[in-house]
């Protein structure tokens, strides 16, 4: 009895200390130090920041050679596999192997992002907006992030500049990036064999996911030269090893007030799942109709099934008895600490939240084009806004078609991607008749958008009129300063709509986004006052943790090439490919497949490195377990893991199941 | 300024005395006498009780001619029409009109209800369980209510006796129906003059439905005799008109504690809301995909539809700010002043719901068949429970399994109606496929469901190899005593997961039912103490609510035939019918149409006769506004709207458009 409690005692204190999602420039050293018995030094920093890659479709992922190969997962550039395929040729359910190193093919809009300095703006930032509030707080912080980006990037397209809100407004850091905008696809393994045990096994350990990918960062039509890059490990990953993620987790959201949790408990994640579900539905039931109809969706069903369960484990964390009670708890301890000038902040928190409750439907559905679920729209809007923004001021500008934020917006308009026109029809519909199920039939919005049509005779009108598919007549229009009348049916579209979308935006970012973060300064300030410490929440910017390869409880850390075969029913999702049948006996079972670790990572950590102390890399993040889930509110030490594919099967399958001995060679050079 | 306070003041404090659907032996006529000037009188009451219908499959109706003849909601029977319809006879698409009286055909599985009697038990059950907890006052409970059932029915299939559980547990009372097994479709408009305006004008006013129905009772083979019927009104109803509603609401949920209303909100609104939102999406393609399919599956995604748009207001008017927290001051009131012994009611109901948040899943899922979504698979359950309770006690039988509970077993089991194979293997496979999504494919319970096979071949072997589709079938397993291997795959099934679903039955009655129930007897003593009234909260049986035929603001009471055909945009779901085109010049468009009144009703009142200060019909209920939604929580007076349809426009569309001069005549006779 007293030997177990002292156990649970110990590994509670030891997994807590993994909590973090740390900033390179602000890395806990004593602390890691204590934990670890050593701690990276400013060298290994450096190194592993310059290793890892933004992906900048949400994802991470790491240089692994210096001629600009990047390892990342499969799912991370699912998308690009799918624009390169054609009814005749499914990269997803084949695999890729560039046959040679000039054959490597290139991923349309595919963005990486090399973190290469840090730079601490908040001073300039409170400074440009003091005394102000409301839409004049949020001019003013425009003007100054948006000077701020510019004179970083001057311009230059290889650079990107980003000024990162931390602790939701009360910092502000300058962050530089090298951009890669030429990525090209080098191995992919079957969609099949990546995502082996499919929705019922995601978010689960034990588990047999070979989420591997590899592309190459081009420069002026040529492999990037990288010399700094991860290199490979020596020595395998063993069970109790430390390691680390360096990798980019997309967001979270530990450090919000009661009335922010209450929102999104009681706003924001019923709605968006609810919106899933029905998708993940009409997505499944619409691509059994067809084969071709499968190619094109599988994979968008697939980030949807993904996105649900993440949801729906979030919302579980947050309504678990005593999670609000012990946020209130700790709130209300530390508003009776706080200083004077910071005890408002809690209240206009609220009340601004009062007011994002009205607005946030018809935000997500006009601003955030839920109403509007195509690609051909979008395109659209980028052009439609494009040359409304570019005659403004650059300070006044929406804030992606500010000029730092150009090469972004360039890409996304005009690199060639196929459009499905069925799927277009078919998404359009549904979110016309979605934005008429919300407000009803005879709302004055609803009936500028259908013109006196049905939801499918407006999408068929709208995408059978439209060139915005062509990249040419993109870039025409984009390029194009004449003042023509808009004869493009989704770009007159685009612009009827765009006054009632502009203005939520307006009214969320003036009375909802502006209060919150100068109210987060002042608790950010009471925390400092009262000593409450630790990095900020994720905002999809470079950030490091420390863990060790460990099950949960008395579970495995790590499965083997043999479990895979155990588990390999032989039925979706639940099936090995001919490729692995055929080297099963070559195989050695005891080769490890995937580990469980005890890192603190998010969504958008996919695709991360996990390295080793000395920096190397031993593995690849692809997921976390069902009790990651809960991970976005705060990482719960006993049972939260997060899932890497081990870097032994890397090597051995790439050497023995895909034939794609140069790509081990050039890892392990 | 100050007449639009007093103007806003008068109606608040007239329309909130329109809260309430009140028990039929506890009607408030002296506060009836001062909202309405006059008061139904107990002759008044008993012959509209007695006019008064209940369809067993959740609806309410109306008996509207001494032969039989019974007025309810076009959706009430849409079941009716699909059972009756084959690929080549959709009377769906057609409507139905039987050409004699002796070519009514039967309806399968519909029951109505006549409530003859109301008797006050809550002493002998009381009694019964006085000083039990737990499972066995679970048991005593149910052998108490059962031999009041089987005391009061004796055996005859005739009449039906229920003891109805109202205040959550604080008293009993014994209902005797008139049980009629034997309804016969009259009339029906096509599902698409019932239904004009779809889904987006589902829960709105104005509104266009004609959503009528005329059923017919039988006995013996011949139309029943009901002296005791509802007269049509001679005089239409008008905006201002004081009318009543007599029906059946579901059930609210106004007088939960504040720990219940937080697990509506934490855990089971949400749940099927995500449920709900996904099978809309996967019924809508599916049915896509052919007519056949579009046929039998149109009334179900319609169903969905309904519910998911009524939960979704549901959960928005539990989350509305203010909302809780006035149910929480009011609690804490209560408490303050609640005599001693009901002090830890509250806090042990808390306790309930923490069980029940463990239990809620799996409670669905198994007991409540989430995951077995199929009607073979619900058959074959009757058939293996029915043995297996046949051999207890009468009292010691799960509930639908008790004497008094035959007939309606007897009935579900034996009456033939079709089965679509396709819709069941699809049903069946999406919902093995969620149960393996909740629990994981490595879970002991998923394994034995599914049994080493993919959920579409366990699904398709089930359903292939089992006979329980066939009513000879199943009537010859039902009334057979032999003991007998069991060969039938489906009830094979059943059986093997029996244990499984009825352990957290039991657990649920033993641990939550039972407690709840107990301790809000004891919150019930409270209310009283300290002078707290009001009507039980809901519970699909008989009540009556009064109020004004009454628009919203300045909006209109009633909408007109004129409005039908302006509104008419020839697209579903707002296209009119070609026998309505075909008659539209002869009809007079000043006709009214539907009618918003300010009764309070909800989902279950659907059908209920709108009668005037005579007790005489002069409309049909069938839905609320998107206001009543939040209904199930409490009346708002401002808002809250019944929808009904206008009885000028059932004579005018039977005897004008339908040619159903013969049933117009009976309703006048």
């Amino acid at each position: 009895m007293r030997s177990s409690l002292l156990l649970l005692t110990l590994v509670s204190v030891s997994a807590h200390a993994e909590e973090g999602m740390w900033l390179f420039n602000d890395f806990p050293a004593e602390q890691a130090k204590k934990d670890l018995g050593f701690s990276p030094d400013p060298q290994w920093l450096d190194r592993v920041r310059l290793g890892s890659l933004r992906l900048a479709n949400g994802c991470s992922a790491s240089i692994v050679s210096p001629d600009g190969l990047v390892m990342t997962n499969h799912h991370c550039i699912r998308a690009c596999l799918e624009d390169l395929s054609t009814s005749e040729r499914d990269l997803l359910a084949t695999g890729y192997l560039a046959p040679a190193r000039e054959k490597e093919e290139r991923c349309p809009k595919f963005e990486g992002n090399q973190l290469v300095k840090i730079t601490d703006v908040t001073e300039l930032v409170l400074t440009a907006t003091k005394g102000a509030s409301g839409a004049d707080f949020q001019k003013k912080l425009k003007a100054e992030t948006s000077r701020l980006e510019s004179e970083c990037s001057q311009g230059d397209a290889a650079r990107r500049c980003d000024v990162v809100t931390l602790f939701h407004g009360a910092k502000f850091h300058l962050y530089e990036y090298r951009r890669f905008q030429d990525l090209r696809v080098v191995f992919a393994p079957e969609f099949q064999m990546a995502a082996f045990g499919g929705d019922p096994d995601n978010f689960n350990f034990p588990r047999y996911g070979f989420d591997v990918a590899f592309l190459r960062l081009y420069v002026d039509g040529r492999p990037a030269k990288t010399p700094e890059h991860l290199k490979w490990a020596k020595k395998s990953a063993k069970e109790g090893d430390v390691v680390f993620t360096s990798g980019h987790p997309g967001g979270t959201e530990r450090g919000l007030t009661l009335a922010q949790y209450e929102f999104l408990r009681d706003v924001s994640l019923p709605w968006n799942l609810v919106s899933l579900a029905e998708q993940r539905g009409r997505l499944d039931e619409w691509m059994k109709q067809s084969p071709e109809r499968e190619r094109v969706v599988k994979s968008k069903l697939r980030a949807v099934e993904n996105s649900l369960k993440a949801l729906k484990g979030r919302r579980e964390a947050l309504v678990a008895p005593g999670f609000l009670e012990g946020k209130r708890a700790a709130e209300l301890a530390l508003q009776a600490k706080a200083p004077e000038a910071t005890k408002g902040a809690w209240d206009a928190i609220a009340k601004a939240l009062l007011v994002q409750r009205t607005l946030y439907v018809d935000y997500v559905m006009r601003e955030g084009a839920q109403a509007f679920q195509s690609e051909l729209f979008m395109h659209a809007r980028r052009l439609a806004r494009a040359r409304v923004e570019a005659a403004k001021p650059n300070g006044e500008r929406l804030r992606e078609y500010t000029d730092a934020q150009l090469p972004a917006l360039k890409q996304s308009l005009l690199d060639a991607a196929p459009v499905h026109v069925e799927l277009e029809q078919a998404r359009l519909t549904w979110s016309l008749t979605k934005l008429r199920e919300v407000y009803g039939a005879d709302d004055v919005f609803v009936k500028k958008v259908l013109a006196g049509k049905s939801p499918e005779d407006r999408a068929a009108e709208l995408i059978a009129g439209t060139r915005v598919g062509d990249p040419a007549f993109r870039k025409e229009r984009f390029e194009s300063t004449a003042k023509i009348e808009e004869a493009d049916p989704m770009i007159a579209f685009a612009k009827l709509i765009d006054d009632d979308c502009r203005a939520v935006r307006k009214r969320w970012e003036d009375e909802v986004d502006s209060v919150v973060k100068k109210n987060m300064e002042l608790i950010s300030d009471a925390k400092r006052a009262v000593g409450v410490s630790g990095p900020p929440d994720a905002t999809f910017t470079l950030r490091l943790s420390y863990g060790r390869i460990k099950g949960v409880g008395t579970g495995p850390a790590m499965t083997t090439i043999k479990g895979l075969f155990e588990r390999a029913s032989g039925k979706a999702p639940y099936a090995v490919t001919e490729k692995w049948l055929a080297q099963k006996s070559k195989l050695n079972g005891a080769t490890p497949y995937d580990v469980a670790t005890t890192n603190d990572i998010i969504g958008g950590n996919s695709g991360s490195p996990l390295v080793d102390r000395n920096g190397d890399v031993v593995g690849l993040v692809f997921d976390g377990n069902l009790q990651s889930l809960g991970g976005n509110f705060g990482y719960e030490p006993l049972g939260n893991r997060t899932v890497a594919v081990h870097g032994d099967l890397i090597i051995t399958a790439l050497q023995k199941v895909y034939g794609a001995t140069e790509v081990a060679n050039e890892l392990r050079r």
